[in-house]
């Protein structure tokens, strides 16, 4: 006799719809996707990062096959030092740094360093489908704030304080938010600070879209804004070189260090030391500002065509954001439509077209009539042909 | 004002030692370690990976580059079914197969899976140092069940599950144990799944020295043996090919695999492709059965050179075991010496060899006469010269 009660109880909720499972009942060729948040194909510095896969087993011979340190290499660590100053604006040590499988074991890292069951901790709403399924894994109990065009309703965010002052964390996306696309404004950012302070928590700010701007000024990040070790700063070199890579960072206060670097020799040992000896030989051998001004332009041409394509044929009832950055757009039906019933139903039928609906993007999961639209890894005539056919589908129903 | 406390209770039960402390402790280049389980760096087939790494590139393009599944490529999984077959005596599908951040993520893997803060498990005494390490984050009871020159004692297994017949899993590594090189009897293989459908617990089946048997022939391994689903099976290319690959993988019956990949995907989204690709090229370009058996030639050598140098210099008040495959030696020191003040004290200044203490391997951390030493990294004349200097300290304080 064999029961699946077993299982902890954290698998046994039924959170309802996973991201993996609308992939895998949209995978048709005929489909056009605006589905997972993928860079272009086509704007991988693949043959730089093939060479530099090379320059690291040549540099370190053998040895760069063999078991390393849990924190990652310090000489890629270093590097990082100065992305962390160029790009999050603040001036951090080698030993600050953690090397992560992305950014999404940071999150779960996060998790597993504050989280017992049924702790407060507060999201934005919507928020990254990706946190929610690391974190549901250590059942917290979500309270959401919502999103204003400027980041997180912050009068909702502090009456939410007062009624769970034991809340642990807020876990915000503050530049060009996945799945909104919203960048929270430069008030918002130190009235948040300022609340952590007053109310004992810490932010966990997820920023791995912030070096993809395409209009607007950079703001200073919330790690940089920290005057007290309240920040946990996450980024990825997903977005910006390569997914594959799966190379994540974290930065935090040493004592906070500590404690991630025991939780990730627990989760997975160490990383891959010849995939972080490639990204440290590529970061030596080639200009990643240069890159990453290439990846915009590439990114602003998508983005301002999909939103010219959006705000032409759109019908009134239906609104949508307008990112400065990053990978999504954000788009709100009338509250009466289902977003992830029309896609399952007449919107792939018809329309043909695959994208990520809100249900699963909420703590909540209750919310049920957005969807996220990305706009850096389809063709810009995928992005014509499949947006008109969305936009006209949506005037026909909406 | 922040605290401390802000932190999980699983971080803060201050469980002792962990194995990065001694190796920072002990990093000092005039020491010979015997410490760390690593291959031989000489045994790296350096030059096929780099060129599987290169061919991944060719064949995959750019695509290459990009996010892929979260159970790691059909192709590989393919590949793998076959080794599964060879090696582990089992008859599986690709569907069945979860590509891993190394071994480690899997035993992580399996702490998710099925338990709740308290739950009894039942792991060998002494263990692996890491599943601990993994499994203290899911605060289970630990029962310890201690090891004969056989494998678990069956008479006290069976008391455990009296005790605790809710136990979910019992964790063991039947094949060349880490830390003891002992090798679970066929018998007693039989028995573990008989207890398992009396008592209903799942095993959990470490095994990735299984490759590596240098003597006697090889047993069933419990995968094989299970009729009713109760094994979920661990493996590893971190052994047989390269650590720094950071690539295992596991198998059990279709409902838990279903699982076990919404927790791969909350835990980092997907394991790095471009590597898979890789060892996908290697396994299809070259011979793994003939590098293994290169492998075992090199290792059994050391190992008998290891076990000649103990057998003649050890007092009589010190045992050791005779592994027949695996990594580790395992050496037992009169009751009364603590082997981790022997170590940190006079070992470190006058032998100035590093080895693994048994308290950090027990679940209970209670049992410290013990200590682990690795015979496949070290070389030759280090194994002469340390393992002389070892012998002859334990001559004079045993």
């Amino acid at each position: 006799m064999k029961t699946i009660s077993k299982l902890a109880s954290r698998n046994q909720t039924g959170a309802g719809l996973k991201i993996n499972d609308i992939f895998a009942e949209t995978a048709q060729t005929d489909n056009i996707s605006f589905g997972m948040g993928l860079p272009d194909n086509a704007a991988f510095p693949s043959e730089a990062l093939e060479e530099a896969f090379h320059q690291a087993v040549i540099n370190e011979g053998m040895g760069v096959f063999q078991y390393h340190g849990t924190q990652g290499p310090q000489v890629l660590r270093e590097k990082i030092t100065q992305l962390a100053d160029r790009y999050y604006g603040i001036d951090i040590a080698a030993d600050d740094v953690i090397l992560t499988q992305g950014g999404q074991q940071a999150i779960d890292m996060v998790g597993r360093a504050f989280l017992n069951q049924h702790d407060d901790i507060i999201v934005e709403g919507p928020t990254y489908v990706g946190a929610l399924e690391a974190l549901d894994g250590y059942e917290p109990n979500y309270h959401e704030v919502p999103l204003q065009a400027d980041g997180m309703d912050m009068e909702q965010l502090e009456l939410t304080l007062q009624k769970y002052p034991a809340t642990k964390f807020v876990y915000t996306i503050p530049d060009f938010q996945n799945p909104t696309g919203i960048t929270m404004s430069l008030e918002k950012r130190q009235r948040l600070l300022a609340l952590a302070e007053q109310y004992d928590f810490y932010i966990i700010e997820d920023s791995p879209y912030r070096y993809l701007r395409y209009s607007g000024d950079m703001l200073p990040s919330l790690a940089a804004l920290d005057q007290n070790g309240r920040v946990v700063l996450i980024s990825s070199f997903s977005k910006i070189l390569a997914p594959a890579l799966r190379t994540g960072w974290l930065t935090a206060s040493p004592e906070l260090i500590a404690h991630f670097l025991e939780i990730k020799a627990a989760l997975d040992l160490q990383p891959p030391h010849l995939n972080l000896m490639a990204i440290d030989s590529f970061l030596a051998n080639n200009d990643l500002a240069e890159h990453i001004a290439k990846l915009s332009a590439i990114y602003r041409t998508k983005r301002d065509l999909m939103v010219t394509i959006l705000e032409k044929n759109l019908p009134e009832s239906v609104s949508f954001t307008r990112p400065d950055g990053g990978f999504f757009i954000w788009v709100t039906l009338p509250e009466s439509i289902d977003a992830t019933k029309l896609l399952l139903g007449p919107m792939l039928k018809e329309a043909k077209i695959i994208y990520v609906p809100s249900e699963m993007q909420y703590a909540s999961r209750q919310v049920k009539n957005h969807f996220r639209l990305n706009f850096t890894n389809p063709s810009s005539t995928d992005i014509e042909v499949g947006i008109t056919r969305l936009a006209q589908f949506l005037k026909k129903i909406c």
